[in-house]
């Protein structure tokens, strides 16, 4: 059975849909006898459907023409998901690693077939709330950041080739208009989608849209996700957009892909566990008091910046003689002005993901879309509190970010705040 | 008759071609007997030819598939007669004063169909070697660009209608190749296409090849050209791109267009004023010590960026409550916070101008394609020190622009350089 237009998935449909597509039906050995269905999706915006059979499995996600969280007032292209699939194969091709396998797309039905993460896969951010070490997570993420953001920018391709993947992307533009809203705009006006831990947090929710420094580099920060082409970036790649075991790390959810600043993604990343730091002391109880716990978050963040620098200009040096059109070899070929460059490159990245880091902090504390890092501390006093030293940190790294000459300064602040 | 493959012009065929197509015969009547043809194409990239009848006139331009000044060995898509004729457009219906109009394009032929700048209209560099004033230049071309730049920028458009451009206009991919490689690479290297004012400038050219600052910030400008889509461009703003009268500025020659940063346009026209001005000394004679015209080079370069800034910033608070969606009136409309975002974003385009501009100066002098400025001045000894000091200024600007605080200072440091 083929779909001529769109319809949202249910379970009758689904198996249905399953049947007559050989790449889903084969993965369960056709088998429909024993198959086990549960619908997951806690995001926003999609259907997610884990298929479980006895001799395979997958999922199914299909993304729904409105935002699921505000309702069918706030419609969203369905296309996202074409983007999301094209971008799984796109990154997965750079990181198989740490992209899930696609195994099916439907651009009718907004539909693709993946590989299933099976447990003990849980979602970053539940490990972090819960206090989980994920000693690999480091070396995970830097690798797929590394590979992705550096295959995918102007120092390893020609411009023909980014050119052609910026002119595809252009079409996204609904979840970069989404992004540009939620994370860069509404946080510093008044905006009927925003909340925050009230009456706590009242005045420094208006300080906030009272801040023209803030808004100042605000402004700067929205500029440059709208205007500048610099690598294919996940667009979203917060904790929540990642599944770990001890030993896995798997990136999805990327249907905000398009081609943009380095500095959204591995700041979503470094911003999004400089949350999950502050809010440890509203987790901490007499068993647990959290303090090597967010030591331990310190020194993945620490961990995290110092590997991916190490990978991404490993891959430079490696390709430094290739097609790659920023830097050409017969102008850029003397090891000191390499390391020049790199440096120089390299700084820039750090304040841009200082920057578009405590930006999704910020947005994460006053902004309509909150996190279970905070919303799980059921005290709203204390929670408050600790998104106050966040939100606190987030405006000090978005207005002096250009101070910060390396990442050990950053985590020694952070340190220090408390 | 319709060509239903390209085939290059030459008298016959365009009169046949005019005959068949009524936008172009109604122009001149319908008459052919009187009619005057002449090919005038003095650029590197295209046929142009002037058709003058009794009752009317046009020109006829038509994109070569190679480089002209090459020849065959360097192919070039015709296609970038389709993005000179939507940019003239597009630009013409924001300034129509300074744009002039189209009548006719033909994809398959490459063949625009335009005004006809009549004379006393002479290319504005050719003014410049003959020491004319222009009065109304610098007002005319702040209105231009302003105009131009500021409409087709985010701080009045939405993000759905730029990327809307921006995804059209990466398919000039190969013109914006040609900038990167002949302004930001070769200069900086060894080409077979470079020359300079040998053996003069010899020492000059290898310094700029050694010189790891320059280079550093070569690269800078380099990807800000490749990545940041700020505004539709005109991509190639030198003054052989604007014809002039006393009371009439037109530009033309849009073929570079693309959504990049503004201030590669205001650069390029700023760049190319600072090498006019470099040149007056090798068209000085008894008669005419010039002294005088330098003068008012820098008062036209002084003028052109403080009306372009004020034009600017006017637009700008006329549409402060407008649909454009980088700076959104309920974050950035109190009076103090609109003069602190504004002044921020006018320095930081001066410091691209600058940077722009002085790259551009650079590969003027030692790259493949040289000025008329400096080319006119027979005695080579006395060009390569005009060149000189030129290129000792851009390469001040390139490494210092940062500093600059207001065109003022630019033009205080040019004149103090002498």
């Amino acid at each position: 059975m083929t779909f001529s237009q769109f319809r949202p998935l249910d379970e009758k449909i689904l198996i249905e849909y399953i049947k007559s597509t050989p790449a889903l039906s084969d993965k369960i050995g056709n088998k429909f006898d024993d198959l086990k269905i549960k619908e997951v999706g806690d995001g926003n915006l999609n259907f997610v459907y884990i298929v479980v059979g006895s001799t395979g499995s997958f999922v199914v996600k299909q993304a729904l023409p409105y935002v699921r969280l505000i309702g069918e007032s706030w419609p969203m292209s369905k296309e996202r998901a074409y983007f999301e699939s094209l971008t799984l194969k796109k990154h997965g091709k750079l990181c198989p690693e740490h992209v899930p396998e696609v195994y099916h797309f439907d651009r009718t039905m907004s539909l693709t077939g993946m590989r299933y993460l099976e447990p003990p896969h849980i979602i970053l951010r539940k490990g972090l709330v819960a206090g989980i070490e994920y000693p690999m997570l480091a070396e995970h993420i830097s690798n797929y950041m590394a590979r992705t953001l550096f295959h995918t920018s102007l120092i390893y391709r020609t411009t023909t080739e980014h050119k052609r993947d910026v002119a595809e992307y252009c079409a996204n533009v609904e979840l970069c208009r989404l992004t540009e809203q939620v994370v860069f705009s509404d946080p510093y006006r008044v905006s009927q989608h925003n909340r925050w831990t009230s009456p706590y947090l009242d005045r420094d929710a208006e300080a906030i849209r009272e801040d023209n420094t803030l808004k100042l580099e605000a402004a700067e920060l929205k500029s440059m996700f709208c205007e500048r082409a610099q690598a294919l970036i996940h667009g979203d790649l917060h904790t929540s957009s990642i599944m770990v075991t001890q030993d896995s790390t798997q990136v999805l959810d990327s249907e905000f892909a398009f081609v943009g600043p380095m500095g959204y993604d591995t700041g979503a990343f470094v911003g999004n566990l400089i949350l999950a730091f502050y809010a440890q002391d509203g987790h901490a109880n007499q068993e647990n008091d959290r303090k090597k716990y967010k030591e331990w978050i310190l020194k993945t963040i620490e961990e995290t910046w110092v590997l991916f620098y190490k990978k991404f200009t490993a891959l430079w040096d490696e390709h430094k003689n290739g097609h790659g059109e920023a830097y050409l070899p017969e102008i850029y070929n003397n090891p000191e002005l390499q390391l020049l460059v790199q440096k120089k490159f390299m700084t820039d990245l750090l304040h841009d993901t200082l920057g578009f880091g405590a930006a999704k902090m910020i947005r994460r504390i006053v902004g309509v879309a909150h996190v279970e890092d905070f919303e799980s501390i059921a005290d709203a006093a204390k929670r408050a509190k600790c998104e106050r030293q966040a939100l606190e940190m987030a405006k000090l790294l978005v207005k002096e970010r250009r101070k910060f000459q390396s990442i050990s300064e950053v985590v020694t602040a952070i340190r220090q705040s408390q």
